[in-house]
């Protein structure tokens, strides 16, 4: 191909290779799709990257990412400050914010425990989960973490973990998805909307 | 969005959703990831469209993006300049190059005539092929169009077009495509194949 497309080219199309959800045929068309777009899409996209990467920065507190540190949910007044929502990852808080259920403040913990991947204790953010809900007006930490072996694995070392703090911890609730069909669902699924179930 | 993440990082999603294989919800996945990996990758991808904008030009000779004019095929003279084929897109001519079968020349149509989309013979690069076909060493043009109603229609004109000049005009082979099964393959397929059946 570098006898072809000349070292620049080559080197985009390396490049947005690893983009997750991209592979080397979709980074080829990526990069065509791009040249052929020049002052619409390459040069701003050229220049949100190179602001993206001078500003961004990964808030001290909750471990968001954002321009500003603490990012503008921590330093948010209106939000209820005696819950804490704390998630395995940033994308995590992205779609808690977009489903807008919730007011409140969040620590992302950048993984979950996972015996397989050699994730332990100390490569997640939770000395300062635990900073954050001592001494301060936490009163429930709520549990959003994916409903995987690693992640109740994980909620379960959280709960412990605050336990002396004296703080409430509650999980997501397991469930039929709204607009799900029975047929579709696992059996845990099934037995834990059974056991879950509610009058009315 | 725009209140949980800044400006800055939701321009960078708007604009890597607009890219090809990338919806809304991957192109927030692809921000993440490449602000997660900000020396790794994010820095080196913002120079690289920095440079590829800067750097890449549309061959005047045929159709070709490289980041020189002439492109380097053209410059190259180790191809076979009796032998001119004949792409819809650059990205064909980058798949016959991937495949090295053919060692000539190429020229890139810009499209395929489409009454659906509007597109008309002014729309492609066809004068500029009529030139190239006309007083020059060219003896043959291979038509590597798509098997596509509009390509076989643009295939059917382009020979119209270059018949005044006497040059041989070819089309790709139809048959069943190697590896393939003809329990998956359409009748139109399977009826071309058996025609153009080979001996032995």
């Amino acid at each position: 191909m570098a006898s072809v497309t000349g070292p620049e080219i080559e080197r985009l199309i390396q490049l947005l290779a690893r983009l997750p959800g991209l592979g080397p045929r979709s980074a080829r068309r990526a990069a065509l799709h791009l040249i052929k777009r020049r002052e619409q899409l390459l040069a701003p996209l050229a220049e949100a990257m190179r602001v993206a990467n001078e500003t961004v920065r990964v808030c001290s507190s909750c471990g968001n990412v954002d321009t500003s540190d603490p990012c503008t949910i921590c330093r948010d007044p209106r939000r209820d400050e005696s819950i804490l929502v704390v998630v395995e990852d940033v994308s995590d808080l992205w779609a808690l914010e977009r489903a807008g259920v919730v007011n409140a403040r969040y620590h992302v913990l950048g993984g979950v425990l996972s015996a397989l991947d050699g994730v332990g204790p100390s490569d997640l953010n939770l000395d300062r989960l635990l900073a954050r809900v001592t001494d301060s007006p936490v009163k429930e930490v709520i549990l959003a973490l994916n409903a995987t072996v690693d992640g109740q694995t994980t909620a379960h070392y959280v709960t412990d973990l605050l336990a002396p703090t004296g703080v409430a911890v509650s999980r997501l609730a397991h469930g039929v998805p709204v607009g799900g069909e029975l047929d579709y669902l696992d059996e845990g699924t099934l037995a834990a909307a059974l056991r879950s179930r509610t009058r009315g």
